[in-house]
C-alpha cells in the first residue's frame, strides 16, 4: 500500500566512546526511509536538502525504492547539519551544534503523484510542518503515525498539540512521554497523552524495548539485549520507519498487527546501532532481517501451560 | 517438591514519596517466605530474630505454610533493623539506618528435619553465611539460587566468588551486575558472571523487567506498567521468591520452566509495590495471582505470522 514518510534529510558528525565521524549522512527522514524499505518496496518522500548533499545518497535512496519527487534540493543553500556528543552509558547525549540552514523555511511540498497515500510517517520536524503535511492531503490517509522530541515541548507546544489532534500514533521516548504529559507513570502518561488525540501511543525506552498502548490494552516489546551499542543515532527512527513500513506493507493496523510492525521495527533499531549513521542499515538482505525478528521471537516467548516433563 | 529458603527476617522503616511507616516487618526472608508460598505450599525457613520480633508475625507465616523450626528467636537480643527513603523516581534510594543486632554473629544453623532439601533460595546475606548453609547440606539440592547486592561486591568480594562457584542461579540487579562484572554491557556482564560459577544468571531490571541468560540462550520478561509504585521495598525478593517456589512446586528447572518461573515472579513482584511492605503479598488469593500472570501473557504475547484479515 502506499506510504508517504517526511521527515529531515541531513548531515551529522557524532561522538560516542567508541569513537568519531566526520560528516555523515543522517537526519529522521534517512533512517526511516532506509528501514521501512525492508518491508514496504515503495515509498514517497517529503523532504529538503542543500546543494551541498551528495547526488550519490539520493540515488542510493531511490535504489531502496524511494520516490524522491518530493525531496527539494535547494540551490546556494546548505543541508541540515547536527552533532552530538554521547555520555558513557549511551542513553543521554550532548548537542554539539545545530544548525537548520535549509529547514529553517522548509515548506512540505507534496507532489500531486503523492496524493492518495494510504500510511503517512511524520518524522520528528517543527509540528507546524508536520500539521501542514497533513492539510495538504487531499484525502485522510488510513493511519498518520508521527514522531517528535522534547525540543518542541520546549519551543512549541501549542502547534505540537494541535499536530497530535490530528495524528492516530505518536511515538516518542520515554522521558519525552514524562515531559508532555508531566506524569511520571507511564501508564499515566499514557493515558494524558492519548487524550491530546492519538488513538496509539508507543513508547520508546531505548534498551528497554518499547510499550504499545491502546485503549485499556498494553503490548511490552523488549530490545534485543545488544554486546555492544555503538551509535543509538537514528535509532528511534529506524524503529518508526521499521514499523510504518511493516503496517503500510500488511495493509493492517489492527492492534494485533501493530504488535508484529513493533518487534519489525525493533529488529531494524537493533541494526542501526551496530555501526556509524546509516551504514548498517544500507545493506542488510532479508534474510538478515527475518533472522533477527526470529531472535526477538525467541527473546521473549514463553507459554504458562507448564507440563511436567 | 522441598524448598529451603534462607534470608533476613527483620524491620524496616520505610518512606517514599508517598508516606512513610513506622518501623513494619520486612527483611528478604519474609518476602520470599510470602511470596514463593503462592506456588510452593510448604518450605523450611532459616533466619534469625530478637525477642523483639512479633508471635502474631511467625504464626502469620506458619499459616502460609512456612516451617519455622530454623527461626532462631534470639532472648536479649533485637532484630536486624533497616531504614531506607527513596528519591522520586522510585529507582534509587538512600539508607539511613543499618542496624545488624542479630544479623551480626547469625549462625545458619539447618535443622535436621531440613536436610535433603531440593530446591534452597539464599536471600540477600552475608555470602559467608550463604556457603556456611551450602557446606551443612548433607545432600547436594537439585538447584541453589541466591541473591545478593553491592554491598558484599564492596566489602567481601572474595567470600562472595567463592559462594558463586557453589550456586546454580544468581539473580541480581543491573547495576549489581555491571559492578559484580565490571562491564557496563549486559551481555557481556553477563558472561563473566557466568564464568565466576553460575550457569543460569537473572538480571532484574525494576521497571523494566528481567533477563535470563542460560548458555547462548536469553530471554526477557517485562515488567507489568504500573499506574503507581508505592513501595518497591522487598520487590526484588518477591521476584526471587516466586521464582523459586514455582520452581520447586513444578520440579521442572529447564530453561523453559524457567521462563514461567520468572514470569510468575514477575507477577508476584507487581503486587508487592502496590502497598508498603509485605501487606499486599500477605493476603493474595489464588485467583488475584493467576489473573495478575495473564495479564503478563496478553502484555508480551505476539505471533509473527501475519495472515491479512
Amino acid at each position: 500500500m502506499s506510504l508517504l514518510t517526511v521527515g529531515s534529510v541531513a548531515f551529522d558528525a557524532i561522538e560516542t566512546p567508541f569513537g568519531k565521524t566526520d560528516k555523515i549522512i543522517g537526519g529522521a527522514g534517512t533512517y526511516i526511509a532506509f528501514a521501512s524499505s525492508y518491508f514496504q518496496p515503495s515509498q514517497n518522500i517529503v523532504s529538503v536538502v542543500g546543494e551541498d548533499f551528495p547526488k550519490e545518497m539520493i540515488a542510493k535512496l531511490e535504489s531502496r525504492g524511494v520516490n524522491v519527487e518530493g525531496l527539494q534540493v535547494k540551490e546556494g543553500e546548505k543541508t541540515f547539519f547536527w552533532s552530538g556528543k554521547y555520555h558513557n552509558d549511551m542513553n543521554t547525549r550532548d548537542t554539539l551544534v545545530t544548525e537548520l540552514n535549509v529547514l529553517e523555511h522548509f515548506d512540505p511540498i507534496i507532489p500531486a503523484s503523492y496524493q492518495g497515500a494510504e500510511y503517512v510517517l511524520l518524522g520528528n520536524l517543527s509540528p507546524q510542518v508536520q500539521s501542514t503535511v497533513i492539510e495538504r492531503l487531499t484525502e485522510r490517509p488510513k493511519l498518520v503515525a508521527m514522531d517528535t522530541m522534547n525540543f518542541w515541548m520546549d519551543i512549541a507546544m501549542d502547534d505540537l498539540k494541535k499536530t497530535l489532534t490530528m495524528v492516530d500514533v505518536l511515538i516518542i521516548n520515554d522521558e519525552e512521554a514524562r515531559q508532555l504529559s508531566g506524569e511520571y507513570s507511564l501508564v499515566r502518561a499514557a493515558r494524558v497523552i492519548r487524550d491530546m488525540g492519538p488513538k496509539y501511543l508507543i513508547i520508546k525506552k531505548g534498551e528497554h524495548g518499547a510499550l504499545l498502548f491502546h485503549g485499556d490494552k498494553i503490548f511490552s516489546a523488549p530490545a534485543l539485549p545488544l554486546e555492544e551499542v555503538f551509535d543509538p543515532t537514528g535509532a528511534g527512527d529506524t524503529f518508526a520507519g521499521g514499523f510504518m513500513g511493516y503496517i503500510a506493507s500488511t495493509d493492517d493496523y489492527s492492534f494485533e498487527n501493530m504488535k508484529r510492525a513493533i518487534i519489525a521495527g525493533s529488529a531494524l533499531a537493533s541494526f542501526c546501532v551496530e555501526k556509524f549513521g546509516t551504514e548498517k542499515l544500507e545493506n542488510l538482505t532479508k534474510e538478515e532481517v527475518d533472522a533477527r525478528i526470529e531472535e526477538f521471537v525467541r527473546l521473549t516467548n514463553f507459554d504458562m501451560v507448564h507440563t511436567v516433563g
